[in-house]
């Protein structure tokens, strides 16, 4: 009978025990969620700090997620790339972070050890996330009686670094594309003796036109990464035509009017969503709303939205430069020219876009200066 | 007595159901980890089915995962990204797969609906899972009693979606890169009348040289990245140098020689990884084992590995090419260059290598071959 009552009680208790794990458990598992749907550095440490403290049970404590990547020639940086609590800044190399030396010598000793380290208040987690890189995990508790003793915090840990690792590769990749295209538009732009900063320049004015005109997030990002391309054609133009500093004559300029359909078949070759892209605006960014321009003579409607666009910022941001040809012309030369031009070369309300909006547009000139 | 007997017999049975659902969760938390180190994406459907199956303690079923991707232009397209069970090929559109059509129609109803669907023995998810994207789960129950009612296989599944929609972006933005960088050799190459199927090769040979050194994976596919981009200074060569078909007088050829210098400029602009490895490249692409190479005369391990490699696989293909100025080579001439030509222009091993495999390097040339 007692036995009967003792193994009830402690049936109950179990329960309640197993009860609570269960709960953790799913929040866990929803948290994992959350995390994957993070697109930010930034709201990723905090969204991983704030779970680890509900699964802990903490009122609050901080975290740093360190990095280590080896590049393809085995050289090894460590970089912060998220934290919370104390420590603010992010994405620094460790060494010139302002975590202090202590802390800074625990990540690296972990690094160096590749293990787990438990220091009085504080949790080093050591995570190996693929051949070339390894994430630690460094939490200090506020509360110094509490350790990080939950094999569910290491269970969601192992998590959290998973998803930043992939998170981390997804920005890098981002930005070498980005940057490639940036150095490939300006070799592009230096032959044509014109500075780098003009391929910058127009890719932001392409997407603040964009931006204004309401487009999605992904048209606007789009945009701004395949516009460097859009003179890759002038890769072909003979160099004499190209740099000649006067007025090409009719042969001449039927040559240079090649590079159009010459970009947009450099491009075509590639299938991918961005090359296409790229691809419409070298074929279309010279033809004008009243159908007088080249390649094909498109009006209105018929000129795809992104060569619409890229033809504003074009003319918009080559008009405020200096040429081989002629000087910066003023601002209110410029507005004096779009507005003539609307319905004639340009779509009438990305010109409005421009004009209402004129200082925001010139900020960019302003930004990215050409040095001569 | 007999109600404590009773409570104990069921606190005992509640403590097996919650013990065997605290399992489970602990079983779908390792599986979420699983799944983020996976990079492929049949790999991922497979293992993401058979986690499912153990979840639902069910012995078979089939999977396919199905995703509704908005392009930049709201242009949508249904494709097949994982799969396993009785449909094996992947990656296909939704429309040309050879799925059955009842089953497209479900997956296609759920893209529309933006809602989950429960069939007599199959399960159709809806998850969104970014502005742009969204994708369907088919779940078939080779048991038709059984049913997708387990809240847990619920959780999982919603991991499952969100993790293969981040592997699916990572690849589609790796294969946008690799593309770019073909296409943009190419168009450098297509100024020197050399077809752009050598830039194709050459990256291809890099990156078996690089495997057969033993280099790490990551510097194998780095290579083979950057490799289209070695030339890239010789945008800024006048043609008349560049098309000139006889032999260069000496000013022409220090014109010429510039484009290793002005190629490592242009890359040097970016500080990712991969135009830093490509700067290395046009740099020193031309520097021979001997030190009588260009623009720096270095010699030996002075020469970074990258370019070492680099001059070796843009010579083998050279030779074994059509040029304006010669016939393609024999593969015995060209052996009897190479083995000329070691500890000269070539490090010794490097030779080496290619003599023993040469038929595997041939093959690359073969695969990709000149179109005139």
């Amino acid at each position: 009978m007692i036995t009967t009552v003792y193994s009830s009680v402690r049936g109950y208790r179990d329960i309640m025990t197993i009860q609570r794990s269960l709960d953790a458990f799913k929040l866990l598992i929803t948290a994992t969620s959350d995390l994957l749907r993070i697109n930010q550095l930034k709201a990723f440490g905090s969204a991983a700090l704030n779970h680890l403290l509900t699964l802990m049970e903490l009122e609050s404590s901080a975290l740093y997620i360190a990095r280590c990547q080896t590049d393809y020639d085995e050289k090894s940086t460590n970089s912060i790339i998220a934290c919370t609590g104390k420590y603010v800044s992010e994405s620094d190399s460790l060494e010139s972070s302002n975590i202090s030396g202590l802390i800074k010598k625990m990540i690296i000793q972990a690094f160096d050890n590749k293990r787990h380290y438990f220091g009085p208040d504080s949790f080093v987690g050591y995570y190996e996330t693929d051949s070339n890189s390894a994430s630690v995990l460094y939490i200090e508790f506020e509360d110094d009686s509490e350790h990080f003793k939950s094999n569910l915090a290491e269970l969601y840990a192992t998590n959290v670094v998973l998803i930043l690792e992939t998170l981390t590769k997804k920005h890098e990749i981002e930005r070498t594309q980005k940057e490639l295209l940036y150095v490939v538009g300006e070799a592009v732009e230096a032959r044509s003796k014109e500075t780098g900063a003009h391929v910058k320049r127009v890719a932001l004015i392409c997407g603040l036109l964009a931006q204004k005109l309401g487009l999605n997030e992904r048209f606007i990002d789009a945009i701004r990464l395949a516009a460097p391309l859009h003179d890759v054609g002038k890769i072909a133009i003979p160099e004499a035509i190209l740099h000649k500093p006067g007025k090409l004559n009719d042969e001449e300029w039927e040559i240079m009017k090649t590079h159009a359909e010459v970009g947009a078949e450099i491009l075509s070759k590639s299938q991918v969503s961005l090359s296409k892209l790229g691809s419409k605006l070298a074929h279309y960014h010279h033809e004008n709303w009243d159908g007088s321009g080249y390649p094909e003579g498109l009006k209105g409607e018929n000129i795809p939205l992104e060569a619409r666009i890229m033809a504003v910022a074009d003319v918009f941001d080559a008009l405020g430069s200096k040429r081989c040809y002629k000087k910066p012309w003023s601002d209110d030369e410029i507005k004096a020219f779009l507005i003539s031009e609307k319905q004639k070369k340009f779509q009438a309300n990305l010109v409005d876009i421009v004009i209402k909006d004129f200082d925001e547009f010139s900020q960019i000139r302003t930004q990215f200066p050409d040095d001569y």
